[in-house]
């Protein structure tokens, strides 16, 4: 199938018009026309090949939501006109333990991801959501209640699920105390998903003005980390610390905050975390660790917890021309919270 | 009571001959003539005020064992001539939800050290077991079981529950993959007590020269860490792994060796672990933790494993004039594994 979206032709080249084809779908392949797609900040990271190892043609994209068009002979899950979702991962080996645990996104094998990798069997390039059309075998394919705000959903299939996961993980539910480090695409889902399941949640900035936003989102406090004081009053003060930063910082101002057994969980920064100190982790078992999105059982649950709550990110929506712009303003961190791009905008130029 | 034991006067100054008082049991308490007293390298770290707020003169050795020679009006569980061993740790509040889940070790009103600590009624100074009485709560005495070398015994009280502890503590049973970075008193106890879990066991060292040590204490393995490829090949291999260096390093090569959901678990150096990478956290959910000895309930049940297993440490038993030359020994890390003090040596001057 022939289709149109929007390309990054090298490391710097800003993106433009691309046409190219999609697989016709297999027997066990739902295609989807897509309606949304987020704007996520590792967009950028990978057109930029700021990881190495970039792929270009490069079709960014990776929260992706959609309506079924056409399903292959195998597909009884969806049908054509069913509201859908795909998001970082399309495909996984199915068989290593990893994947029969429904971790599909630590596949022993390697996962394939949805733009900048390559299908396990053909090799070609794999093209994300910033385009009108994709083709994704179906356990890779989510439903999305049909109660919420379309418009909105694109951001839960990476920012959304990135901070539910942990929270799962690490059992968070009513009366849990949660700490949020940083007010971006990521830290704003984990306020909203913190207080959806019943966790007392505090936002940690560096300086006070993000105290209304914060506490718009439901939390009940903005904790201002370069304050000596306000962080000597909250040691001990959390269950799980979620860490959305995306670049290098110093996380041991934040480790004596955790109560015993307490765990820092990185999702936003990917390398080098600088320097720790042992001690807060041998006085009282306290845990560093990271989460990786999750897997497709999860992230189901996700939506569909999503649905029950109506809980959904802060969007600015933006037309597919307009990309460019909508990304230098999210490299200076000005968007509020989640850029989508609206795919009627995306025309045959 | 009035006793002798071994004390450094100052931060420079060797150990010697110390004339003290110990306090006359109350009701609650258990009084105990030392047998054997195990050297802790905190000991010398303690008495050379290497972490700072030392309390002189300092009577070292949190690992003793000795006989009751007599018990409080209050005390049931121990009568004279019983064997017992004293830790770490001789109080805490005894009403914080840690010590209520017997976890003292982490009292929320901080716990009492044997040594270069106070008692929490006086104020007064603690002692620890470098001499011929000890007085405890009952609380904090532990049973010792009578089939084992009782000369070998001590070192289990801070080596033996500072490794076992952790070990209990993420689920290590027949089958785990336990890896042991730096075989010294702690590591060599990391060794013995994994493998008397069940555990497949694998020693890191930087040379290949422990191998055949490694191999005597029960390990299946020694991987050499400088080896980039026994390294790459070990990727994903352990399912924890105990960090017994006592100073700082790297730790940085070992996190990929963990598999998913793995823990990296520090017990030896105490500050300063320099810089980590946030990769292989995020990608497999993989831990950084730390581990403080043991509850005292913990320790019970690792003395009483010890029995059933017969698990000890290796010992050289030094006699109490000789503490300088074995402190100094120790520090060069010429000791397999642990200098056991043999208290008969111990004389009035």
């Amino acid at each position: 199938m022939q289709t149109i979206g929007y390309a990054a032709q090298s490391a710097t080249s800003p993106l433009g018009g691309f046409s190219f084809e999609r697989r016709k779908p297999n027997p066990n392949d739902v295609a989807i026309d897509i309606l949304y797609c987020g704007v996520c900040h590792s967009d950028l990271h990978q057109a930029h090949d700021d990881w190495g190892g970039s792929i270009y043609p490069m079709v960014p994209g990776h929260e992706i939501v959609g309506r079924v068009s056409a399903v292959g002979g195998d597909v009884e899950r969806f049908a054509v006109g069913d509201l859908v979702a795909v998001g970082c991962i399309v495909d996984s080996c199915q068989h290593c333990d990893q994947c029969h645990a429904g971790e599909e996104q630590l596949c022993r094998e390697g996962v394939t991801v949805t733009y900048n990798g390559r299908e396990r069997a053909s090799g070609n390039p794999t093209y994300g959501g910033y385009s009108q059309h994709i083709v994704v075998r179906q356990e890779f394919v989510l439903s999305v209640p049909e109660n919420l705000d379309v418009a909105r959903v694109a951001p839960l299939l990476c920012a959304g699920i990135t901070t539910y996961s942990p929270l799962r993980h690490w059992g968070i539910g009513p009366g849990s105390r949660v700490g949020v480090i940083g007010l971006g695409g990521l830290g704003h889902m984990a306020v909203k998903f913190a207080v959806a399941l019943g966790a007392h949640v505090t936002v940690m900035s560096r300086t006070p003005d993000k105290e209304e936003d914060a506490l718009a989102l439901g939390a009940e406090a903005l904790l201002v980390s370069t304050d000596d004081a306000q962080m000597a009053e909250a040691a001990n003060a959390f269950d799980l610390i979620i860490d959305t930063v995306p670049v290098k910082h110093d996380i041991k101002p934040y480790m004596p905050l955790l109560d015993i057994e307490g765990t820092l969980v990185i999702v936003g920064q990917i390398g080098d975390m600088g320097d720790f100190n042992s001690l807060p982790l041998l006085m009282g078992r306290r845990k560093i660790s990271g989460s990786p999105i999750g897997g497709i059982a999860e992230t189901q649950e996700m939506l569909d917890f999503a649905g029950r709550m109506n809980v959904l990110p802060d969007c600015e929506t933006v037309a597919m021309p307009d990309i460019n712009a909508a990304w230098d303003r999210l490299a200076k961190g000005d968007v509020r919270y989640r850029f989508v791009i609206d795919m009627a905008t995306l025309t045959a130029e």
